[in-house]
């Protein structure tokens, strides 16, 4: 947290031949083979090289050796970091080039940081186009502070005077030449002057002023020299769009809203995308900025759920959107119960009216009533006895639903699967929620981003993945934007402070978390109490912590029933049944959630994700860290008991803040109540009032 | 260290055809640059892919992503990770596909180890030849594995029991025909009528257990399905022989070795190669296997030091055998008063008759008298006032030194530095230990020992690196063979514990430690109280914690006594003036020193690194470890207090001792006196018998 962050400067780096080349990343088709796709996959290689004459290793943020880009998103401040290091006692100095997707070069100096023992080098960037960019780290020897520490030490001492003075002139004279070649004059009279001042006659005293002057430093930066410079070779980071990092979600399901039963008749009308305009409007009117909705395709009847995941629907009974496809078509076509392709456009249009953006369940499986499992039967695995196979957990069978076989015919699935994703493009669809990308190949989620990134980079990807740590980073290392967390299982002070430890700072280049406080399958433990104070906790807690969070709705109603005690599903759930509710009745936390986006978007401190520091406070019942971002400070101090009030002392590191010791004026977003804090702060925090969200005003 | 062991299959890998090809390593000549070396320098290139169709990561032994080799001995047990995952619920395997110098390929499944939900997978192999190995590790669909579970839920729950026999069948008749195909007729028989046993009307029990029998395990391993075959890049290990991780320095400045004083004259005559033939015996005698001179070249006498590091050498004084170089030569010759070539032979040959090897100090400086001075001047830094810069870390100046500019001209001083090395190495040397490595281009030895691995492999490099952890990795990983290390300076429990830890664990693959107890450069302070039980303690340590250590001569004798009070010069130290010793003065560690020697000799387990595990004994004066190889296991309790008798418990960890518990006879290979150990052990040490070396009998 202590490290400065800087802007990238725009100078250009020196041209190309004051440089060894530096190899760049090269693509190279591999041949097909019989157990891998039976068509031409492209896989990014990099080249790792031994050590240059300087050397530079441990590089970051560099993904699986460089074969695939690290992530960002315009404008945010990333870390660039390496160990640099060099044979005996002069000096070594370092520098990031990055090179924008226009082919420009920019480069900043890298700091040695603590521990030196370890050589740890660093600098902090903001990235302000969206694309691939490219960088790499060049460690070079620094003839100026070798000599500076030569001068510093032997000056004063009166040792070879002279020839301190003279080799210093002749690197002010060469720096001034540089500087006047680059059109810099008054730099190059400035180093000129300087030269002229090192006078051996001069006493110590003087001549050590002059070199060390601050304005010599700067200019030294820019003119000094730099020799024996050693490049990496270059790796890739990939910027999104901001949205990729920062986004509120907020899923319903659309035949929910406005669905209506007919009283005697027990038959129910869907709702349909026209008749949820007007929640869009209450969505948008609490502040979030993405609204996801399960499955719109037409749904199998084959094995259909009934209600509470049961094996004997009624008549009636809708079925899971999850299970896909039936005679009216698969995933390419809409259920004829929430319209046409008019109605969906209409849908999208009025969204983006409001702001919000729609996000479209993606779930690559089938219903054994699937249009493909007849036209390809290849797409799907087939059993000894020439069955189709259906889901299993052995001993659990989901026979509504067939998963898709990647293996069979790659380039036909892999392609088949490329068409569908283009045409919700073409109808204004940019972000989809991946329905268990972790039963799907790897490799075949590498594939297709890839091609989106070519043809459509703004196009998001969220992953529902979870499972364990290797697969769900994995998914995020080959390029899905975002990801579904383990945040519903973490509870406690110790869980969330570990957890946000390796988000923000272990996993941040390749895995950007979104944190869900419920959703259809996760009905968490913490929540089934219904204490509302619970859900204000878990709603503060996901909304503060990371840049991105999202609510399934029912959760501002309080609802938390489960289907069975110890489990997670909801009773009654929505993905078996509709599910239309009264979104005004009280109580509800659309106020807070409303105040919650609304800080969102007011605080850039909290659409980050790197730059969290936890703040001590003894008590395990109240979770409290500082988040920043230049110069947007918030401090969030959040009770974890739903039903007890909560008291400790919140000890303000200074530090962390980058404040200087002294009173410092906050104000809570949520109440806006202002307090003077200082290095010791108490604070209670009740059921009704589990927290505060604190400003740090800057005089 | 509860990793089972396992020797390298021999049989070879699937014919190239069956699965996709594998980038192989590429060596890419880079154009010469203004600020690299100018002349072809070959960096090693390598190719990181991205995930395969089973996903393969965090593959090791892998160093700095493939650009140098791993590094094992001949015969060394080294383990083979890898992190490895699939997507869904079907079985994923992993197997090391090895390939030999020759370019034989040996094939060893991988096993899935704790903590299962981080997916590492790992293997133990022994390389047994010397030479450049590759490596590939190729993830697999295993559809065997994901039959037998099914069939282990499903048959006993009475599910698909057709289904499952027929896929059952279908997978052994397919297996029976690779046995078949292979010539194995045994198993292919065997697998065949295993298929015929799956009938269902059978109990499950039954049918269970004709699958699961541990034959069908094992010819399934050899002949089941592997699908998906996914390998990572070739990765290289470089095999060299044994005693580049196990040997027993002595270090021995030949000069005074029956040096004489003239008794009135005050005029030294030189002891000479031809005069340490007796001594080499005695050497031979306490079982060293390696010989290491001070370097033998012509001493320069501008600016030589006089006795104890003086400015003002006496006439007579012979000066520092590091000052190399005079009219009388340099690197390349011989100091006139150590005798000829011919002689050096005959050093050479009688060390060959003990079983000794010789190791030559190779200093990459030069005195001002040194030839180079005049006839390549390019070879040294020019000063502004146009001096040849002597090294300096100022304010100190050492002015009897000059230091090497290895980027004037790269191509000259690197062929020229190859020359000598190859002379000495014509002359029958095969060892060097580097003088301050550190102090020069990484690069640069990254070059050398990449010549001589290609033209003389046999070739040995110590680098006596004392200097940050980045750079003393980086001369591993670039290729010394071996390093001194922060051995003298870890003295407590925690700080050997922790310094084992990551020797034996985390740097095993590039850095192999040489534990020397003393050098004519440091006398430690814990040997600086003249305690003879301090020099024991400290010989049991390194003879045992390390498979290679080193004793400077003096040590035997408990020479002492420090220049100053607190510093680690020795006083009269032996780089200034001859020092001749009688090395039977009473009192002595000759026995010890010979003792230690043979037990090393005799027990495989302290031949090794990597297998060390520390046992719990509740005193802080008390360390008690157990280092494994094979069947050997050799339990070492020592005392880190010299001055009194300490006592404690030490718990024997069965489960890593790979022992049933129970009592366990062990023999005391210090003094042949046998115990009973049980779960808890009282060890009394008293100064007088500080450690004791246990040898665990296994009946």
């Amino acid at each position: 947290m202590s490290a400065k962050p800087r802007p990238p400067r725009t100078r250009p780096a020196p041209a190309k031949d004051d440089r060894p080349p530096a190899p760049r990343a090269a693509a190279k088709t591999l041949a097909p083979a019989e157990s891998t796709p039976a068509f031409e996959l492209t896989l990014p290689l990099t080249i790792a090289r031994g050590f240059g004459r300087i050397p530079v290793r441990a590089v970051s943020p560099v993904i699986e050796g460089g074969a695939y880009p690290a992530k960002a998103v315009v404008g945010e401040l990333i870390p660039i970091r390496a160990k640099v290091f060099r044979e005996g006692h002069d000096a070594v100095n370092a520098s990031v080039i990055l090179t924008d997707p226009t082919g420009v070069e920019h480069r900043t100096d890298l700091t040695a940081i603590e521990p030196r023992g370890l050589d740890p080098w660093e600098t902090w960037v903001r990235l302000d186009q969206p694309g691939r960019w490219r960088f790499r780290i060049e460690g070079w020897s620094d003839p100026w502070a070798t000599w500076l520490h030569h001068a510093e030490v032997k000056l004063p001492a009166g040792i070879d005077i002279e020839l301190v003075c003279t080799e210093g002139r002749l690197l002010l004279d060469a720096a001034a030449s540089d500087a006047a070649a680059a059109g810099d004059a008054v730099q190059a009279s400035v180093l000129q002057a300087t030269a002229l001042l090192l006078l051996p006659e001069r006493p110590a005293g003087d001549l050590l002023d002059a070199v060390t002057a601050s304005g010599i430093a700067s200019a030294m930066r820019v003119h000094g020299p730099r020799e024996l410079v050693s490049p990496t070779a270059d790796f890739e980071i990939f910027v999104d769009r901001r949205e990729a990092l920062f986004a509120s979600w907020y899923e319903f399901f659309p035949r929910s809203i406005g669905a209506t039963k007919a009283p005697r008749a027990k038959k129910w009308t869907s709702g349909t995308f026209d008749s949820c305009h007007q929640r869009l409007e209450e969505v948008a009117a609490m502040g979030f900025d993405v609204i996801y909705l399960p499955p719109i395709h037409p749904i199998g009847s084959a094995f259909r759920k009934g209600r509470n995941n049961t094996l004997t629907p009624e008549a009636g009974d809708p079925g899971s959107p999850w299970a896909i496809g039936s005679a009216k078509g698969g995933h390419d076509a809409i259920h004829p119960d929430l319209g046409d392709w008019d109605s969906f456009d209409r849908f999208i249009a009025k969204a983006g009216e409001l702001g919000l953006e729609v996000a479209l369940d993606f779930a690559l499986q089938a219903s054994p009533d699937h249009p493909w499992v007849t036209s390809h039967p290849e797409w799907f695995t087939t059993r000894a006895d020439g069955t189709i196979a259906y889901a299993e957990n052995p001993p659990k069978k989901y026979q509504d639903i067939y998963p898709i076989n990647f293996d069979n015919d790659p380039a036909g699935i892999y392609h088949e699967v490329l068409r569908i994703l283009k045409l919700w493009i073409s109808h204004g669809v940019k972000i989809f929620r991946v329905d268990n990308p972790h039963t799907k190949p790897v490799q075949f989620w590498a594939w297709i981003i890839e091609q989106l990134r070519q043809s459509d980079p703004d196009v998001l990807f969220l992953a529902e993945a979870f499972t364990r740590p290797e697969m769900m980073h994995a998914l995020g290392k080959v390029g899905f934007h975002s990801s579904y967390t383990y945040f519903t299982w973490r509870n406690t002070k110790a869980e969330l402070t570990e957890y946000l430890t390796e988000l923000s700072g272990q996993t941040d280049s390749f895995f950007r978390p979104n944190f869900f406080v419920n959703t259809p399958d996760i009905n968490p433990t913490f929540l089934q109490s219904g204490n509302p104070a619970a859900f204000a906790i878990r709603a503060v807690l996901a909304a503060t912590l990371s840049p991105a969070w999202g609510v399934y709705s029912g959760f501002e109603l309080f609802e938390h029933a489960p289907l069975k005690v110890g489990g997670e599903e909801y009773l009654d759930s929505e993905k078996y049944e509709y599910r239309p509710r009264d979104y005004s009745a009280e109580p509800n936390l659309n106020l807070l959630l409303g105040r919650l986006n609304q800080i969102r978007r007011e605080h850039p401190a909290l659409q980050q994700l790197r730059r969290i520091h936890f703040l001590d406070a003894p008590n395990d019942d109240i979770l409290a860290f500082v988040k920043i971002d230049g110069d947007d400070t918030v401090i969030v101090v959040c009770s974890l008991n739903p039903d007890q009030t909560v008291e400790t002392v919140v000890k303000l590191d200074y530090a962390a803040l980058g404040l200087a010791p002294g009173p410092v004026q906050v104000r809570d977003e949520l109440t806006g109540h202002s307090f003077t804090w200082g290095y010791d702060n108490f604070v209670r925090l009740a059921p009704a009032n589990p927290a505060h969200v604190l400003h740090v005003v800057r005089s």
